[in-house]
């Protein structure tokens, strides 16, 4: 069909669809246009050099474990589809919910806030650094430097201004209390980031970011916060809840952090994605 | 230095990081940790085939315009650095604010929910359709077929599976009660796109997504929403108040929507950016 017949034979569909609204409801309007055909063979469109799309988000909802143990999202319906046409909801939460970044101005006085960090430090080479062996024998396990060792000796020297991502096993227990891993006394018990490690990362990579599969950076059961207090005032971030690292390779995805761009903030809910 | 010494030196650093954390409160801890070196020098670490990052997102604060004319977002401390050695905020908010995405389930019954819609399709090639000239003379303008058509002409056809972003210039306007062009009756007055084009997108083209630099992909002054009940419900989505179109390019670069994972919602602010 040329261009002319194209256009012509949208104009001519449209005085159709005008008649359909004319002096109906939205909600009547809206019931009418689910007609039309949907979307329905997904094959993505992706970056340069890339083949796939893997989502490291978890679902997040009242139920998503939080670090504090209380529902960490509430939401109520503003308008609904079968009375006003259109569903909109009101949310409120803490920032630190599902998966979500801390920006270096949680653990720190002046650190970037979540709005201040650069766009470009929100997509950085994935380097996942898989400890789930260890991490299966003792749920206090914490990531060390020959863990990263390890992955230099597999991999190479860790990319520039990389993301290191440690894979625990943990986000596949979402659903059970042993992700929480809280004891009688009400202490946590799940993986972290050793502060050696931590120290390594610092002083001997460009890593700008990094990322754990349990509800923080550090162990479950550390009061001192000692790797949120080392990385996060250096203005690189943290993710936490990261989601999928079993689907992604030791080395060569790239991660893209959708962060919330929210003035002031110290982190937020993200939509975390790894191009394969 | 070889491992085993990078090793050595770390345990030796921690060593005195453990006497530094020894009975240390968490906020004195965290101000010591913030002498350790910032990270100074971005340099984008890109996926292959891109050079730069274009954030295409608005700051949100509760000073950000909103549809319906009202603040945005509240934002409360719920813990503070001085206080507690970390800072957290409790948001609430409208899941249509900033620079947001419209899940199917916006406009519809049972379209996809934000966290339905498919990973693949939050990654797209991105057509800028530039109306900033028709728009200046005419704050109700909407882009019609022939802009779409115009487009094609310059740049060849549409990539598939695309998202098509309309240009009006609104974006640099947010600061000014133009944004929102509220006339003395209440009825706003800003671009958007018009059922034909949405038409002939919807037939013509396999693009997923929409994209408006202002508050709706209808125009302002819309009371049937016409363009939302024909794209929405057939699961593509749109993103209203796209920030910085006029920094990428009509054609070529790659969009990646950092849609909210949040189970049942119809939208929400999302981090949105470009590779270029």
């Amino acid at each position: 069909m040329c261009d002319f017949c194209v256009i012509h034979a949208v104009k001519e569909r449209m005085l159709s669809r005008r008649d359909l609204f004319k002096g109906g409801a939205i909600a009547a309007a809206g019931a009418a246009a689910v007609a039309t055909a949907s979307v329905v063979a997904p094959a993505p469109a992706l970056a340069d050099g890339h083949s796939t799309v893997v989502d490291l988000s978890h679902t997040t909802s009242p139920e998503f474990p939080t670090y504090f143990g209380q529902p960490g999202i509430t939401i109520e319906s503003a308008f609904n589809f079968a009375d006003n046409g259109f569903n909109v909801f009101n949310i409120s939460h803490n920032e630190h919910l599902g998966t979500h970044i801390d920006a270096p101005l949680h653990f720190s006085a002046d650190g970037q806030a979540v709005d201040e960090i650069p766009v470009e430090n929100l997509v950085a080479p994935l380097v996942v650094v898989d400890v789930r062996e260890a991490a299966a024998e003792n749920p206090d396990y914490e990531l060390t430097p020959d863990d990263l060792q390890a992955w230099i000796d597999a991999n190479g020297d860790m990319p520039e201004r990389c993301c290191v991502a440690m894979l625990s096993g943990w986000g596949e227990k979402t659903e059970t209390p042993e992700f929480r891993g809280a004891d009688d006394a009400g202490v946590q018990h799940y993986p972290g980031v050793h502060i050696e490690a931590t120290q390594m990362l610092l002083e001997n990579t460009t890593a700008i970011g990094m990322a754990s599969d349990t509800l923080s950076l550090d162990t479950g059961k550390s009061a001192t916060f000692e790797t949120h207090y080392a990385w996060l005032p250096t203005n690189r971030w943290g993710i936490e809840n990261i989601a999928n690292l079993d689907k992604v390779p030791a080395s060569g995805a790239t991660l893209i952090v959708g962060a919330p761009k929210i003035k002031g903030g110290s982190g937020g809910p993200s939509r975390v994605m790894a191009l394969v």
